[in-house]
C-alpha cells in the first residue's frame, strides 16, 4: 500500500464515493490507486473548472464531499472560480492537489508555485502532507473539516513522493460533526421580538433552505411572518406540496422597495442582506431604515431546528398551506425565457434537479416553475458564472435516478463548455439548455445602473457575443451530445417534452 | 475624468496599447473609459484563461505589457494558470482586477474574496488602489514593475468606486528600467573557466534566447562551446540564417545522458537545469556529477550582452555558420506529427510566429522546422497546458503583419477552446492546428515512467479522450472558424499550404 492507496482508502472509509479529476504526472500514483479502490468512481473532466463545479453539484445533492484531483497550482487555479461558488454554497469538497515530490520543490521546476497561497482563500482547511502516513491521517481530517459547519472546500496538498512511497496504514474513519441548535434563550428572545413587530420578515439562507428548513419556514409564514430566501441559495426544494417563499430581489433598489415597512428582520443561517454589487447612489446594506435585525441561527447552526423551535414558541400552525400543482398552458409564438419556463414547468418530472446559471433568463424560469412538480433548485451562490454545466454533472453523478436540468446563459455556458463532454462520456441524465441571446445581457443592464453611461463602440464590443454567433448545436454535437435549436415556443415545448421523456444526455439551444 | 479614465490614460501614456478583457459589473466604468481612449484596443475573450494567455502572447511579441481586465477574484482565478505560464516566461502583463467599491467590501457580498491572496503567487507586484488619484499613480507603477527585470505579470486591484469617482489627474509616464550587464570580472572568470574546460556547455534561458542572445550564443558555439536552451523558452528566433542551438531534453534520464562528460555548465538568464517532474529513481538536478556550474548572467541581467562579452573575451568568431534553409520534401502517406512538421516547414512563411502547446506532438514539429524560413517559436514555459490558442491570439494582436501558427494537443486545446471565438471575432491571421490523438498521451508515458504501473480500467479512463471523440471541425466551425480535418500527410500538406497562402483565421484538425 503506497501513500496514494492509503489516502484513497481513507477517503472511501470516510464516505467519499466520487473523484472528479483532471490529473497530470504528479498525480499518476493517485490515478493508479483508483484502479484498486472500487468504492470511488473516477470521472474525467477536460478542464478543472468542470472538476470543481461538478464536485460542488455532487456535494449539494449528496450532502457529503466528492474528491477532486487537481494538478499542482495551475490545476487548482483553473478550478478556483467554481470553488469560490462552492465556498459560498457551503458545499463540502475535498481537493486533492498533487504537488512535486517534497525534495523536488526546492529546485523551482516550471510547474512549481505557491499552492498553499493560491488555495488558501477558498479553503476552509488546508494542509500539505510530508509523509505517506501523515497524508492518510490528513485525508480523514480533510473530509471531517469539509463538513464545517458550515461546510466548504478543503485542500490537501499531496506531494508525489507521499503518494508513491510506502504507507504503513490508512487514516481513521471520523464521525461527521453535528450541527448545533441555537439556545432556547435566543429562540425566546426572537419570539418576543416577532410578537412585538408589525411587519416581521424572516431571511433564510444556506442549509436552512433545505427540505426541513423550508417546511419550518412555511409554518412561520402561516403565522404571518414574511419569509424570504437569500437571492442565491445552494439548494432549495420547490414546487407542488412545498412552501414557496419569496427571494431577496437581485437589484438593490428593488430589494429596498420590497422590504419597505419591515420593522424586524430575523436572519437564519445567513448574514444581513447586502447588494450584490455597489452602485454610486444606492446603499450597500439592504436593511430598511428603522428595521431591527436579529439572528436566530448563525451560519453553520441548525437553522431548521431553530425555525421549528420558533414556530412552536409562536404557536404557529404545524403545516403551511402547501403550494398547489399549477402547470402552465402550452406556450405559443415567440420564444423567450417565460415560454421556456412554462415548458419546463409543464414537462419537468418529479425530483428533477435544476442547476441554474442562466443569469437574466433564470428568473423567468424560476417564477414559472413555482407550481411545477416537486424539484430542487441550485443557484449561482458565488456569482462566478460558469457553474451551470459542471454542477449538473456532479448532481447527476450524485443522484443517478434523478433528471438533471442545466440552465445556462450563453456567456456563462462558454466558461465551462468542456463539461458537455463529461455529460456525454458518462451518459448522464442531464438536459442542458442554453439561452442564446448572444450578449452578456446583464452587463448591458449594469452598465446603465452603475452610471457608466451609454456604451460606445469599444464598450459595446465587450458586451456582445454575436459576432460571430456561437453555433451551440455544433458545439454540443462536437462534444458528443444530441442537440437541437429551438426558435419558437412550440418547438421548445416539443423538444423539452422529448428530452424529459427519455433518459440520458440532451442539449437544447434556445434561439432568443 | 473619472478614475477609470485616469488609469486607462496612464496605461496608454506608458505604452499599453491592448486590453484583453472579460469584464463584469464592477468593471463597467473601465469598459466605458475604453470608449474614450482610442490608443488602447479592447479585445473580448469568452473566458479569462484566454484573456491572460493572450496577454502573455502579446507581451512576448511586443516586448511590453498588454492590460487584462478581470472580474474580481473568480475572474482572476480563471486566468491564473496562464499567468503562471506568463510568470515563467517573464512576460510583462498588467492585470487590472476590478473589485467591489472600497466601502462595500466589509459586507461580504457573494463575489467578495481575498483577491490579493489569490493574485500574490503570480504577481511580481500587487497593489490595491484606495482613491482614483492613487489608482492613476499605481497604473504607471504597474507598467514599470511589469518589466522587472526579469518581467512578469503585475496586478492592480481597482475598486469600483476608485473607477467611478472623479480623478484630479493622470499618473506619470515612467521610463522603462534598463537591463544590467554582468561585470567584466564575472565575464573574465567565466572565460577562464571555459578555457580550462574540456567539454563546456552553455545553458541559456529567458530573454537570452532572443535575437541578439541567439546570435551571441552562436559565436560561442563556433568557438567550441556547446549551447543548449532551456527545454521551454518564452520566444526563440529560429530557422534559416539563425544559429540553431540544441535544447535541454525533457525527460531527465535523456538529459543526463545528453550531458554526460560535460565538465562546465555556464548559465545565462536561467537556473541550474532540473527535471520537469520528480521520478522515484531519477535525480532532480540535471547537472552531471563532477560538472562545475557557473553563472554568467543571473535572471534579469542582460544575458545577450554577457554572451557577447564572453565571446569577445574568448576570441570567438564574429558570426556562427548560419543555419541553412532546408525544407523537407512533400510528405506522403499516414499522417503523424513528423509529416505535419514537414508540411509546416515547407509552407510556413518568413516571420511566422509559432505558439506551441502541442505536448507530445510538439517536438517532432520543432525538429522538422529547424531549417525552415526564419520564424519565432514560443513554448509552454510553465507547463500549464491551455496556452496554445490564447498565446496565438495575443501574438496576432501584437504583430498583425505576421502569420501566427497555433499548435495544440487536443487535451491542451480543450482547456481554453473559447479562444477560437476571439480569433474569428477579430479576424486574426492565425492558423490553429489541433493534434487529435484522443488521449492525454504524455500521461500514458508518465504513468509508466513514474512507476505507477500498468493502467487498469479506472486509470485508463482518466487518460482517454476518445469516448466520445471530440469533433474538432464542429467545435471550430461552431465558434466561427473555417475548419478542415486531415487524415493523410498529403491532405494536411495541401490544407496547410492553402492556409499559409491566405490571410485570416483557419483551423486544421490532424486526425491521428
Amino acid at each position: 500500500m503506497n501513500g496514494a492507496d492509503a489516502v484513497l482508502q481513507t477517503l472511501a472509509d470516510n464516505g467519499v464515493e466520487a473523484c472528479f479529476a483532471n490529473p497530470g504526472t504528479s498525480e499518476m500514483h493517485f490515478v493508479s490507486a483508483l484502479d484498486r479502490e472500487p468504492r470511488v468512481r473516477p470521472v474525467l473532466c477536460l478542464f478543472e473548472g468542470v472538476v470543481t463545479g461538478a464536485a460542488d453539484g455532487y456535494g449539494r445533492m449528496a450532502g457529503k464531499p466528492a474528491a477532486t484531483l487537481l494538478h499542482l497550482g495551475p490545476g487548482y487555479s483553473n478550478g478556483g472560480a467554481n470553488l469560490h461558488n462552492a465556498r459560498r454554497a457551503f458545499t463540502p469538497i475535498v481537493n486533492i492537489i498533487g504537488d512535486h515530490a517534497t525534495y523536488h520543490r526546492q529546485y523551482d521546476a516550471p510547474l512549481t508555485s505557491d499552492i498553499a497561497g493560491l488555495a488558501s482563500p477558498n479553503s476552509l482547511w488546508l494542509r500539505m502532507a510530508e509523509t505517506p502516513d501523515q497524508a492518510a491521517d490528513l485525508a480523514a481530517e480533510a473530509v471531517h473539516a469539509s463538513f464545517g459547519p458550515p461546510g466548504g472546500p478543503v485542500s490537501l496538498i499531496l506531494p508525489a513522493d507521499c503518494a508513491w512511497s510506502e504507507a504503513t496504514r490508512k487514516g481513521p474513519a471520523l464521525a461527521r460533526p453535528s450541527l448545533k441548535a441555537p439556545s432556547s434563550d435566543t429562540v425566546d428572545a426572537i419570539a418576543r421580538a416577532v410578537r412585538g413587530a408589525v411587519k416581521p420578515v424572516l431571511l433564510i439562507g444556506g442549509a436552512a433552505c433545505g427540505e426541513r428548513g423550508i417546511r419550518a419556514a412555511g409554518r412561520l409564514s402561516a403565522h404571518g411572518v414574511r419569509v424570504l430566501t437569500d437571492t442565491f441559495v445552494p439548494r432549495q426544494p420547490r414546487g407542488a406540496g412545498r412552501f414557496s417563499p419569496d427571494k431577496m430581489q437581485y437589484f438593490a433598489e428593488m430589494a429596498i422597495a420590497d422590504l419597505a415597512g419591515s420593522d424586524l428582520m430575523v436572519m437564519v443561517d445567513t448574514l444581513a442582506p447586502v447588494a450584490f454589487f455597489a452602485y454610486p447612489a444606492t446603499p450597500s446594506l439592504l436593511v430598511p431604515e428603522g428595521c431591527t435585525t436579529a439572528t436566530l441561527a448563525v451560519r453553520g447552526e441548525d437553522g431548521a431546528a431553530a425555525m421549528e423551535a420558533l414556530a412552536d414558541a409562536l404557536g404557529a400552525p404545524m403545516e403551511a398551506a402547501p403550494n398547489a400543482l399549477n402547470l402552465p398552458a402550452t406556450p405559443t409564438g415567440e420564444i423567450n425565457p417565460y415560454t421556456v419556463g412554462a415548458s419546463i414547468a409543464r414537462h419537468m418530472p418529479e425530483q428533477t434537479t435544476v442547476s441554474d446559471d442562466a443569469v437574466t433568463s433564470g428568473m423567468p424560469v424560476f417564477l414559472q416553475t413555482r407550481g411545477a412538480r416537486p424539484h430542487d433548485w441550485m443557484s449561482l451562490t458565488g456569482g462566478a458564472i460558469g457553474q451551470g454545466i459542471p454542477v449538473a454533472v456532479g448532481a447527476a453523478v450524485a443522484c443517478p435516478d434523478r433528471k438533471v436540468l442545466s440552465l445556462n446563459g450563453d456567456g456563462a455556458a462558454m466558461y465551462t463548455v468542456q463539461g458537455l463532454w463529461t455529460i456525454a462520456r458518462e451518459s448522464l441524465d442531464v438536459t442542458v439548455v442554453v439561452f442564446a441571446n448572444h450578449s452578456y445581457r446583464i452587463l448591458g443592464v449594469e452598465l446603465q445602473r452603475t452610471g457608466a453611461g451609454k456604451p460606445g463602440a469599444a464598450a459595446a464590443s465587450l458586451l456582445d457575443l454575436g459576432d460571430p454567433r456561437l453555433d451551440w448545436v455544433a458545439l454540443a454535437t462536437g462534444m458528443g451530445l444530441p442537440a437541437v435549436r429551438c426558435a419558437t415556443a412550440e418547438s421548445f415545448d416539443a423538444a423539452f417534452a422529448a428530452a424529459m421523456a427519455q433518459t440520458g444526455p440532451s442539449f437544447i439551444e434556445v434561439a432568443l
